[in-house]
């Protein structure tokens, strides 16, 4: 028998997170910016061409509000159908109706929905630069974020997502720029990881930045203003506020929320009350290795991954996630928890879920009839 | 002995909200925006000029949030030391803890704290023009506050509180146009009610507008249009998307809160689970009748008003609320009703944490000591 979700680490800590988010008072908020990093060719298959990734964020959390995007007239699938991971969140969120919000921290494209602007919001400049964001607007996102989850204050567990194409990479570069090997070990949407191609962005904008790592461990801010980009300072920066309100937080997402957690630790946050959550595809892809990264970090921090699966589905273009594409985004594995844990619903039947939902999405492809 | 709060109207269905804010499940929502008839000369004192007033917004939600205004380097309160009626809720907030976000429908200046933007924001013209908005922006408002309040899902209990200078006469417009007999109604945040301004300058934007009642009855966001502003109809959508929800709803304001009403019943909302909670200096004010306002669209809906008293207040500025100022604003009553309920803190407790808070206000006054 197959399990509904499995477990890396510790066991009870995940039990705990599971009584807290069965009392109902979850928060899920999906964190969307932009890093110019995206457009280094090859790098984000997150978009048709490298400028289009800038408008994934937006069209992303619009499609999952509205089950459209509004920026881009477009469905939100790849020409060969492969779907965005919202469509992983989109029918969960109508599963088990959780509340939730889109916090911009900085996206090219300001999304046409009702979403949370953080005043600071900013794009990042690409890596290799070494100069991704200014680093009082680093600082600012960190605290922007951090007292927005003081307003914010009353759930018993947040669940934060991401939507940044280009993520993987600037999150290697957090990493890296605070002294962890991840060379080789951060995911990416696509099958062929390109690691050499990460990797040499990555050690161009450690070189330029000069940064070494006793200042960066000193303060993370420098990291982030070296390497980073504008989302995983701000989920960073929500997650200590959260557990200064003792909730707990669900970081929902792949090998980037090792550096979410890289963040707070060198802020000092004491991360107690905190689980990844994700999906089968991320950690059994053996282009990468978040249980790695996440022990490297904070070896008490419980991986749960969500075991979804494709490989029966009616539809090709959701059978590409079992061939390595996608795997991980906008909160998808998480929700996908989330809602087991609150609905009782089998994987199987979420799955189900979203084929109705893929179906509704390719049937809006097709020319309407007159 | 003196109530700790008055009830007008229904107090079977206060009863009702109150078993339910005792459940802890409420979310508190302060929608800002501006009209340009706030820089009408004589008609708003939200504000040291005219021209100012479109700062007040802002200055309120940022004072709420940090304690002090960003975008305007002064402390929220006129010269004489009147304070904004944001010290009543950021007192309160910090009394009982609910969570909180500000919705930003159209301030002049966007608020330098992290807030929820509507993707239609607008300031609104001048209404004497006949045309405050354009019908499409009106409509989106309304809507994307309703889908708002569809991803805020989950909350027993919604409070709403607003500000918007010139709010009162906007409202005037929205209830004329909307056939109702509302002058000399309206409330104002001077002791002396400009009437007869306020008459003048909607009667001209009804006349200019060329809209029928019957017309606007039958699409109220036509009297929007013509006279409103982006607050009130923003409102009256999340009122309607709260309801649909099974929520209950605070509304924390004034008169101007039978100006959401008039727009949600004639949107066909049915308007069970609504209260309207206000100050005692509001619905003592001889210059308006908000009970009037409110029976006259819906009669079923109650009034609850907190019986702050400031006259013993140890401040001179806090006693100028006694002789007719400001008397409400940021849901300042609401608020004040709800700690009550969530804390059991009687009125008198309430005032003596807004000393505290008018004490902290005026030492950031005093030239700061090398």
């Amino acid at each position: 028998m197959v399990m509904d979700f499995s477990v890396v680490g510790a066991l009870d800590a995940v039990s705990e997170v599971v009584e807290r988010i069965k009392k109902r008072r979850v928060l899920a908020l999906y964190f969307i910016g932009s890093t110019k990093t995206s457009t280094i060719p090859g790098l984000s298959i997150a978009g048709a061409t490298p400028e289009v990734t800038l408008y994934t964020p937006a069209c992303d959390v619009e499609y999952l509000v509205y089950g459209e995007p509004r920026s881009f007239d477009a469905i939100p699938m790849t020409p060969e159908g492969i779907p965005t991971p919202a469509i992983i969140t989109r029918s969960c969120i109508n599963i088990c109706r959780i509340p939730y919000l889109v916090v911009d921290a900085g996206s090219a494209v300001e999304p046409k929905i009702p979403h949370v602007r953080l005043p600071s919001r900013t794009v990042g400049e690409p890596i290799n630069t070494g100069r991704a964001l200014p680093y009082e607007v680093a600082k600012a996102l960190y605290e922007e974020a951090r007292a927005l989850a003081h307003m914010l204050c009353g759930a018993d567990v947040y669940l934060l997502g991401e939507s940044i194409p280009g993520g993987t990479t600037t999150a290697l570069g957090i990493m890296s720029a605070l002294g962890y090997d991840a060379w080789g070990k951060v995911s990416s949407a696509s099958p062929t990881n390109p690691h050499h191609l990460k990797e040499r962005v990555v050690r161009e904008g450690l070189e330029r930045s000069g940064l070494r790592v006793d200042e960066a461990r000193r303060d993370p801010i420098r990291a982030v203003s070296a390497l980073g980009d504008p989302v995983h300072v701000s989920m960073a920066g929500f997650l200590e506020g959260a557990l200064e309100n003792e909730a707990d937080v669900v970081l929902a997402g792949g090998t980037q929320m090792s550096s979410v957690l890289a963040i707070a630790k060198h802020m000092n946050v004491e991360l107690r009350g905190v689980v990844v959550a994700t999906t089968r595809w991320l950690v059994s892809d053996p282009s990468s290795s978040i249980s790695a990264l996440v022990r490297s970090i904070d070896p008490s921090i419980p991986i749960v991954s969500m075991n979804l699966d494709f490989s029966k589905s009616p539809y090709e273009g959701l059978r590409y996630y079992e061939r390595g594409y996608v795997k991980e985004g906008v909160g998808a594995g998480g929700m996908a928890f989330i809602t087991h844990v609150l609905t009782k619903r089998s994987a199987r039947e979420i799955e189900e879920s979203i084929y109705e939902e893929y179906k509704r999405l390719i049937r809006a492809r097709e020319p309407k009839a007159r």
